[in-house]
């Protein structure tokens, strides 16, 4: 039995009142913002939405995602009046002893992905629908998303490939207020001109007047009827401040809330109840997913002195995991033939996801199947991610378990030039709190580091290598999180080189002439870059005479070099070889000597010590 | 007189042959995509651009920008045929030590802005459109793009934007090929859906079979005649690989050159001349650019001890320098109320580009900006540069003149949460080749400091705080890039603390206790993160006992304490104060002493030496 129009009414009256008192009580936040959208709020949480009351991990629940992050006041507001948490609850809003921050984030438990960083929203919607498809669970997701954040081009990546997956289960509900942060949106109110933008996109598109309550049910009636396989957009013209005279449809109250002393006015043109109070929820039930597995091993068969790519060595792992690990699904942005994610494709067709050349969906998408319980594995050339690092700054933000695989980096690639090579990747992705880092030097340590990524929970990274290197460890080596490898190692040696991925294959390349000098090195491949070998390369150098280089095939900041001082600190004097200009096209054997991390530049910084 | 069609097929068929060649002898490249979209290059070179071959920085060129990069050696067959280049330079593509480049960059000096990062080359065209417009000279500006690159949101963002702003000389030309690297593109050669999108984003889009002159150099008419002020879309079916038959529309040919072998008979089939191979470039002379002008100073006027925010301050220094340099222009993404980039709105209207919420774009745009002469001043909240990390990236690599400014940062902004807080915009900006990162404390200081930013030639990322701080210098202080300023100093220090912006007050709140402790502090502002100020902090370690503690509001790597780390190497004991967690919601004190960075975190390092 659906909740009655007049029901539907004063839960928005509700909802608006809460939104006011939760930012004055909180001295900041968006009450404007929420007030455009409560109606719509209220019709999708109480009328559309079936989810279970006390339970948010229910696999058969509806999901809503607040893309539009700073009306999170209006969300904790949806809660509350469903029942799910304390109608006083919102009035902690934004306090430190809180989980209702100013932006929606996973530390309230009924929140799937942080939002506030606009456009991503219906990214991470996008990735909740295909877990729908892939667990034959016919939840719906719905998107809550302002006009401004349409000017972004995410947005757009997840129309059209939500369009391209046909998936009907994914509602994209636009708030067109008209009204951005600093002045009117671009588009203003012309909701005719977004529902064409989302037609051209290949979407099942309605404008609505979204203050008129008939309005909004008859549009979610019609797409029932009529949307088939499309994914359906409700661009709805509402007024910014809807209700209160003082806010309304007005320049100047982006991200303010009423004054203290002007709230009982604002209060009062609310104060008349709408209808009767009463809602019940509508769960769906009698859906489960596969539980966390049981710790589980791969088998590695590679010979020592064969070569092989790191990336293609990663394609291998990545079968070999996801046929012990159903959770596992991988992504690609069309570069799958180069990062070798075509060997999953090829092995779980449809567990697979052609993102093609957009990483910004690509990335909130796999953290909305992150949030559905898969465990995504994304990969594309390491420069391009680059294009995603607000998506994974949010990612992280969000606590999901997302794997990244950064293919062709530094200036080993060669020819292609700079725009291609990943040489600021781990700079990128150290700072993330809690994210691993794995730079595997061969093929076993690459496939032991896969497994390595599944077993952790949470942000990792992997960089893998596009010329072929030689098997340097035996099959059963293991390679945990954390530690490194000490390829050489005597006691007369004069210096240690820290190395990762390429560099390794130089250092070893230059240990016998610098033996042959006099001068044997230790060499320590720190295939865990994040959290680095500490207490290992810290003892190496002590070792070795309070001697370390360090090279690596990525600019200077930030990376091998800056996780190497940081480990080692003050006890041992490091000399880094690292790319210290923008590089240009060349042969990869020219490109590692012209900018400083060959073999001989080693034995050169080996030498000076 | 324009080129006959009987040249112009001529000229697309010498375009052809230089790509296959130079491909081959490269060993690597993209011939077949730069075979779909030879006879789209020579109508628009040979037929509809106007420019002084003699002179690439002639301000009356019509500007071309390959935003397909991948088919560079089509570009340089374009020039080798419009006598730019020698017509057997082609032959040194991706050489060390040859300018033609794998992906096209501005070694070679025709080039404006590097590409190869897939969908950046519209929002740079934009970008140079805006520049004719500000200087008011006619030139058209023509960017080639790829079909499977349009699934990057940023071509969607500069397409809303030139509409926006009706902009007419902007040219985009889709070669529609309908195979992207690793398969079939989402949307093939569905020429027609192309033109809806660029439709509904407000451009005159038309479609044409990208190989039939005809069809091509009518459609080019009747932009002329019907266009008005819209932006134009070209959307060109074409077939990868075109002319040669090995090539053409076949899967498995991305970015692989025709082998040795099998050349002979590739050419042969592109042996028979198509007409007479004449060209006749047609320059738009008589425009001039304001030149360089010469050094010159602001006058800045704060009071000691008042406050104010550095993001203010940014507003008031930006207005001052523009008065005194017109090629200063500001851009904004819908925050200018926050960053204050307002200021410069209503002092230069027609020098502002509103650029609403589409962060990739924005930094785009002033790379074309920049490639015109223009210095671009680029404002939003410091977090939200991740979203164009890859468009920073490649702006490098263009040796673009950009200034960034990002405000909000670190946890000091309080309440609106993680989503909001600037926490690795230093780790993002560090390993940027010749990027210089200021980060001023104050108000005095940050208007010195964006005045060095206009005097710096190339990337400049400024960090401004949300929080209002007093005025710690005076007037006359200069701040020159790669120095840094000590606030306290005596002969008894016990310890040197290294911070920089809201950070510096926490330490000089924590001064006055340890004093009383008898543990006075050495106090370093390091406002110039990168270069960093290596003899200074270095000097200063070493007159304190061997002691530094480093605190920044950022994450723990890739900031100011690795870049402090860098400088003093082992000579010094560095102990380092960040981020190292994901912030919430909260008050701003509380977050800086919830997160290790607040005067009694410094206290306590302090003591603990």
């Amino acid at each position: 039995m659906p909740t009655s129009i007049d029901a539907l009414k004063e839960k928005g009256r509700r909802l608006r009142i809460h939104s006011l008192k939760a930012t004055t009580e909180a001295g900041s936040g968006h009450p404007s913002s929420c007030l455009s959208a409560a109606d719509l709020v209220s019709v999708v949480f109480f009328r559309e939405m079936r989810f279970d009351q006390r339970d948010p991990s229910n696999p058969g629940n509806d999901r809503f995602i607040l893309s539009k992050g700073h009306a999170a006041p209006l969300l904790w507001a949806a809660y509350a009046e469903a029942g799910i948490i304390d109608e006083k609850e919102p009035l902690s809003l934004r306090r430190l002893d809180s989980v209702l921050e100013g932006h929606p984030t996973p530390r309230m438990p009924w929140v799937d992905v942080a939002t506030g960083s606009l456009g991503q929203g219906l990214s991470a919607g996008l990735g909740n629908a295909l877990a729908a498809r892939l667990d034959d669970i016919p939840f719906n997701t719905y998107v809550l998303l302002g006009d401004g954040e349409c000017a972004e081009g995410s947005v757009w990546e997840a129309a059209e490939l939500a369009s391209y997956y046909k998936i009907p289960n994914l509602f994209a509900i636009v708030d067109v207020n008209g009204l951005g942060q600093s002045q009117r949106t671009m588009d203003q109110f012309d909701v005719n001109r977004f529902a064409e933008k989302f037609r051209a996109f290949g979407w099942f598109a309605q404008t609505v007047d979204g203050h008129n309550y008939s309005e909004i049910l008859d549009a979610f009636d019609r797409f029932r009827r009529d949307a088939g396989t499309l994914p359906r957009a409700l661009v709805a013209k509402t007024f910014k401040g809807r209700g209160v005279s003082m806010l309304e449809n007005r320049e100047g109250w982006h991200g303010k809330p009423v004054p203290k002393q002007d709230l009982p006015a604002a209060l009062a043109e609310l104060a008349k109840p709408m209808g009767p109070d009463e809602f019940q929820p509508n769960p769906r039930t009698g859906f489960s997913l596969p539980r966390t597995l049981e710790p589980f091993d791969i088998k590695v068969e590679r010979k020592r002195g064969e070569t092989a790519a790191t990336r293609e060595a990663y394609g291998d792992a990545l079968v070999k995991v996801a046929e012990k690990d159903s959770r596992i699904v991988a992504l690609d942005g069309d570069t799958k033939n180069s990062t070798f994610s075509e060997k999953f494709l090829k092995a779980f067709p449809n567990r697979f996801f052609e993102m093609f050349i957009a990483e910004q969906n690509m990335v909130g998408v796999a953290t909305g199947l992150s949030a559905r319980g898969k465990i995504p594995f994304v990969s594309t050339f390491a420069a391009f991610f680059s294009r995603a690092y607000d998506q994974i700054r949010m990612a992280a933000v969000s606590r999901a378990n997302v794997k990244f695989c950064g293919s062709h980096v530094g200036v080993s690639i060669g020819e292609d030039g700079p725009s291609q090579m990943g040489l600021e990747d781990l700079a990128m992705f150290r700072p993330i709190p809690g994210a691993v880092i794995l730079y595997p030097s061969d093929a076993v340590s690459t496939e032991r580091l896969v497994l390595e990524a599944v077993r952790y929970r949470g942000i990792c990274y992997i960089r893998s290598t596009r010329p072929k290197t030689p098997v340097l460890y035996s099959n059963d080596e293991q390679f945990p999180i954390g530690g490194s490898k000490t390829l050489r190692k005597s006691v007369k040696d004069w210096a240690t080189v820290v190395a990762a991925g390429i560099t390794v294959h130089e250092a070893l390349k230059a240990s016998a002439k610098l033996e042959s000098e006099g001068k044997p090195i230790r060499i320590i491949d720190a295939y865990s870059v994040k959290p680095i070998d500490r207490e290992g390369i810290l003892a190496a150098g002590r070792e070795t005479a309070g001697r370390i280089v360090v090279v690596e095939d990525h600019y200077a900041e930030g990376g091998l070099g800056d996780a190497v001082l940081e480990a080692v600190g003050n006890q041992v004097k490091v000399v880094r070889l690292a790319v210290r200009e923008i590089p240009q096209s060349g042969p990869p054997d020219a490109l590692m000597e012209k900018y400083g991390i060959s073999s001989e530049h080693i034995i050169n910084a080996v030498r000076e010590f």
